[in-house]
């Protein structure tokens, strides 16, 4: 079976991406590593251009479109991260985004889209709402869309990450990823099975939203109506591209209680100075709550993104939950 | 004249703690750089083991002491980061740490001091109650006094930043530093002028608090009487062993507005996802008052700590200052 994207895909992505994005570092906690009783090497992808991995996926997007379909501008539909990434990209090559959020998504995340040029069209907040509004745009203006995450140059581009993470530390054992759609986790996996085919390769997902766990387990996509979590980067739902990553690349996924989140989020900012989203600290609870058995293990975490509202965080640290 | 620390110590100091600390990232921002129409290169110390540079001459300190007198710990007083910084040295080293601590100072220092294991004596909040609690510590278990920068192995261990930025930045135009008692700003000093004396060495003070501006140039120690600005690890004066070498080896220092304090720690907030303590905002904000032209150069800025109150943090983040 040929699956996309290889690790030629992934390697051609880099050398695309690496002129406007950072190679983010890995940054380690002797208080954390005591904890778990193992290694723990997160890969900061907070600290990325446009604070997420998601910058990766969408340049590589952007930039691999042919001259004159790039001309007339690119579209997408996000709550977040992608909408940001997508603006990015598109004011990095020089055209237009055109930018489908929903009226319930973060201010930062507007603000920081509208920062980036990005042209936005606010919309309700069902996915039906989303892709109408985001088919409208591409028939008024003949832009190109891009996905999320169900595409091969998006997924090619998200495994970029792991491309640096392999070299910045030799000898991981396992490396876990946050996993939503399954495209950072979906590239990933693709690199690791490729370069280092012993290495365990893991994805964690909130309990509450534990879709790619029984999709994996059926093997068959199963959604779920009304996903719910503090880690609203990863409601999505696989779609058919990351799917079979997920199911053939994936040694296992682990699950996270909700509890767990906000206390991983409060370890990395108390112990480590970092602000993340709920999304990034979802390795890290699923380990808190001993899902998987890292002793004496070299673990690398990637740690998806920091674009959280900072009242919201303020709530989480302070140990009232109010978006549950 | 011989000034102490000399570049030598620098690079004894930096072989003493290099097994220790963390060496730490150099991130950037293109919408920081468009701001100020420079580059600038932030070397991370928030992301430096107990959150702050402190730990790196703390440990020189600490290491450097012959193994009998280390046997009977160490003592200093502080209100922060090099509390936790001797309190971490030590139990690196397994001496006892006899840590001196207004009561006024934040609780998430007086935790941190205490998970390193350092064990902490309250006092009142002036200098003289800190120095008297100090004094009888000393007294009654012998333990060595750990100065908070007013030494020159202390100050030799804050040089070594500069070693590592200079190595991950060729070519830096001008380095800026925030500026307090001066171990920092000393300690880099030392390493810019022997190594590169052609780069411009720049010191950051609060406007408020403008002591070491004002002594540079009279030529001796001003203090302050009552120093109050947000930058609250800027607030104490030079000291004998600190002040020759900012006379002789900073080029300039420049001053910050404490409105712009707050401004910069939102823009590296926002731009960055870093937190950081006010202290470390002191460069930038300088910058931002357009206090020294940076037009098209290369500049460092030595982010020093990363340890805020998260309420202070977050009110100050949303306009309302609360601590003037």
């Amino acid at each position: 079976m040929s699956l996309k994207p290889t690790l030629i895909d992934i390697e051609q992505a880099y050398e695309r991406i690496a002129p406007h994005v950072h190679k983010t570092p890995v940054l380690t906690s002797s208080a954390i590593d005591a904890l778990l009783d193992g290694q723990i090497f997160f890969k900061c992808e907070n600290l990325q251009k446009i604070g997420a991995f998601k910058i990766r996926g969408a340049t590589n997007a952007v930039f691999g479109l042919p001259e004159k379909e790039a001309a007339r501008g690119v579209v997408t539909h996000s709550s977040g991260n992608h909408a940001a990434a997508v603006a990015q990209a598109a004011a990095w090559r020089g055209i237009p985004a055109y930018i489908v959020m929903p009226e319930t998504s973060p201010v930062i995340k507007q603000k920081a889209v509208a920062g980036y040029g990005g042209q936005i069209t606010l919309c309700g907040s069902t996915p039906r709402d989303r892709e109408a509004a985001g088919q409208r745009l591409i028939e008024s203006t003949g832009a190109h869309f891009i996905p999320a995450y169900n595409d091969a140059r998006v997924i090619a581009g998200q495994g970029t990450v792991a491309l640096e993470i392999l070299e910045q530390v030799p000898d991981l054992d396992i490396l876990i990823t946050p996993l939503g759609g399954g495209g950072l986790t979906g590239g990933v996996a693709t690199v690791v099975k490729s370069l280092q085919p012993s290495m365990r390769m893991v994805g964690a997902e909130p309990e509450a939203v534990d879709d790619a766990f029984r999709s994996k387990l059926v093997g068959e996509i199963l959604t779920i109506d009304t996903p719910r979590s503090l880690a609203d980067g990863l409601l999505m739902p696989l779609g058919d591209k990351t799917f079979p990553l997920i199911r053939d690349r994936v040694d296992e996924i682990i699950l996270a209680p909700e509890q767990r989140i906000v206390e991983a989020m409060r370890l990395i900012y108390e112990r480590m100075k970092l602000v993340i989203e709920p999304s990034s600290a979802v390795p890290l609870a699923a380990l808190l709550d001993g899902r998987i058995d890292v002793k004496g293990k070299r673990v690398g975490i990637v740690l998806s993104g920091g674009n959280v509202d900072l009242g919201a965080f303020f709530e989480w640290m302070q140990g009232r939950i109010v978006r549950q």
